[in-house]
């Protein structure tokens, strides 16, 4: 066993019981409403709580990499891949697609080609979700005239099963009470889309959708047979600042140590950038990049690689050097992905831990004669 | 031996000419001055480039983590941890000393106790240089009178060696060629010091410096001893804009593939928020995240975890999907901090790839009861 007070900082801490209610939350609306909750672990990269939201009644998981998918069939064997399969990503995933029932996104025909051809090499079946830009205008088609073409060319090509469409409403942002308009759009998109498909006699069983802001009005647009949140696992200041979630419903903190409080009107900490991320709060009002739990007024307002420098000037709060913080960050998916291990804390005592195990891409270190000279020389001081 | 088309992107390919010439130039300056080099380890966090880096005359190393410094120790007896020694971390790093000369910075007197007795505790010796806050306002006493108090504190205790000052130049930024007045009061705050050590019959064995912004006109700082570049091996985005590099000097690119072109005005790659980190072109004035290396008017305008959006609006480049990009990163350190593993090149093609062996924190994962039962339910399907 080991004590809070004796984990080297920065550490990151989950407090297991408020996992387990955002869990069992997710679960039950999922249920409720008759959508299947398929979780992205993009955001915890673990098959041990990927087992937990599987044992809460998860259809299947997410993932957006083949490690990612790889590591998670250890635990499971109905595998979305929300992310386009080009190159080598093509050739790994129609591997995997041998041992679990495999689905991808694609926007492009050079992907579905390659993923035809890659499936056709390892022998398997992958199943294909045409991805629908929805309003981020990140990726997907343009129209659901484009979602129809990409569809029929799919359903032509061997070895590929045409299972439906999917969207990521990443532009659903802000306070969760103002997503009406957004949510109704996004239901008229799925009947467009549904319409066109049935014309075109082509088979529409999935509609894949759904994000940790727009969680809990899932069912507010019509049609989505399945969901995809990945941050409610842990939920993080930018969900909290968006009524997504209450603040005291962040499961994932970052344990960190005051180093230094010799700069007059700050405190230094041992989160930064390598721990914390730089990320923005999106679509919230909040500056910084994280905020202390025990107040949220102490925000870390500029960071370098391993310095987090608290914003003192809101709050009478002094810390001393050694004196320990929690910091809710801004974007827990970027928090885990930088971590190697994780803490799990039951009434503030660590009860548990878990790797990390699908962050890293899984790419070989190769031995080649260079290599091997470079070894040498290391060894040979 | 694997080609450059069968890397799985996105990955970190470092052209091996480059960096050897980037490291030579360093050497070669750094012994023209008569100024030690202590290169910081945090950019490569490779035992097997630092080795490179002692080759080349460095006098030691210097690291920010216990994790990073316990992997140095493989291949040097010298470090320098450039870190407020807190908690668990002097702990760690006075069982280290037993092994190898050890020199730690530190602002306060909290951190001096804590070294001296965790050196007591581990029975070893520990150098340390007081850190003097040189105008970035982050860590660092805030005076010479301030220094010559912790110096004589030090002193005093058990088991610390009191071996100089140092001071980080993170304030001087921007274009090199703008730096004179700055580092001509960086050469009066070192004057000072000496001065007011010398009156308290203070040892200052060492003046450490120096950052790879300031990296070339070190020698104009009067006094200073040794100088600590990171990002010098490689370079980035930033070290070229602000002229202390040119952009083919730029060593390490983050090789990515097109992975959608579907929304019109953008391509999307696949080296996102996880590959590049969310760094800002500091004391630079280009936009976005990172720029191509074959045109650096086409930049990474923003990201997702996994995807990077790329602004075609100032090139007349059209990117076909599969295509593969290699990305000038603005920041360097990050993108190796979130990496596994580095590809070396010659003339394009692959011979030689390393682990990023002390990324992550060395923390343990354990095996409570509670893992066990985790772990049992993962298995258990």
């Amino acid at each position: 066993m080991i004590e809070l007070t004796e984990l080297e900082t920065p550490a990151l801490v989950v407090d297991l019981e408020t996992m387990d209610h955002n869990l069992d939350r997710a679960a039950e609306y999922a249920k409720s409403h008759e959508i299947a909750l398929r979780p992205h672990i993009k955001t915890h990269k673990s098959p041990l709580l990927a087992r937990q939201q599987l044992d809460r009644g998860a259809s299947g998981l997410t993932c957006a990499t083949p490690y990612e998918a790889e590591a998670m069939s250890e635990v499971c064997d109905d595998l979305l891949v929300m992310y386009p399969p080009i190159g080598p990503r093509a050739l790994r995933l129609a591997e995997l697609a041998r041992r679990v029932r495999l689905t991808v996104a694609l926007d492009s025909e050079v992907a579905a080609n390659e993923m035809s051809r890659a499936a056709v090499t390892a022998a398997s079946r992958v199943r294909v979700l045409v991805e629908i830009d929805a309003g981020m205008h990140r990726v997907g088609v343009q129209s659901t005239a484009d979602a129809v073409g990409l569809a029929r060319r799919v359903a032509s090509l061997p070895n590929l099963e045409l299972a439906g469409i999917a969207f990521y409403p990443g532009h659903v942002r802000g306070p969760v009470a103002e997503h009406a308009a957004q949510l109704s759009a996004l239901a008229k998109l799925v009947a467009e889309a549904r319409d066109a498909f049935a014309h075109a006699a082509l088979p529409m069983e999935t509609v894949s959708a759904g994000s940790t802001p727009t969680l809990r009005r899932t069912h507010e647009i019509d049609g989505v047979t399945e969901m995809r949140p990945g941050t409610y696992i842990f939920n993080d200041r930018t969900t909290a600042e968006i009524g997504a979630c209450a603040l005291d419903d962040c499961a994932l903190t970052v344990l960190a140590t005051v180093v230094s409080t010799a700069v007059p009107g700050q405190a230094v900490i041992d989160a930064g950038a390598k721990a914390l991320g730089r990320e923005p709060m999106r679509g919230g009002t909040g500056d910084g990049f994280g905020c202390l739990a025990s107040d949220p007024s102490v925000v870390v307002k500029s960071m370098s690689e391993e310095h987090g420098i608290l914003e003192l000037s809101r709050s009478s709060w002094r810390p001393r050097v050694g004196e320990r913080v929690r910091v809710i960050p801004n974007h827990v998916c970027i928090v885990v992905h930088l971590a190697d291990v994780v803490y799990g804390l039951r009434d503030d005592a660590v009860v548990t831990s878990w790797p990390v195990a699908a962050r890293g891409r899984g790419q070989p270190v190769l031995a080649g004669p260079e290599s091997l000279a470079l070894l040498r020389t290391g060894l040979g001081r």
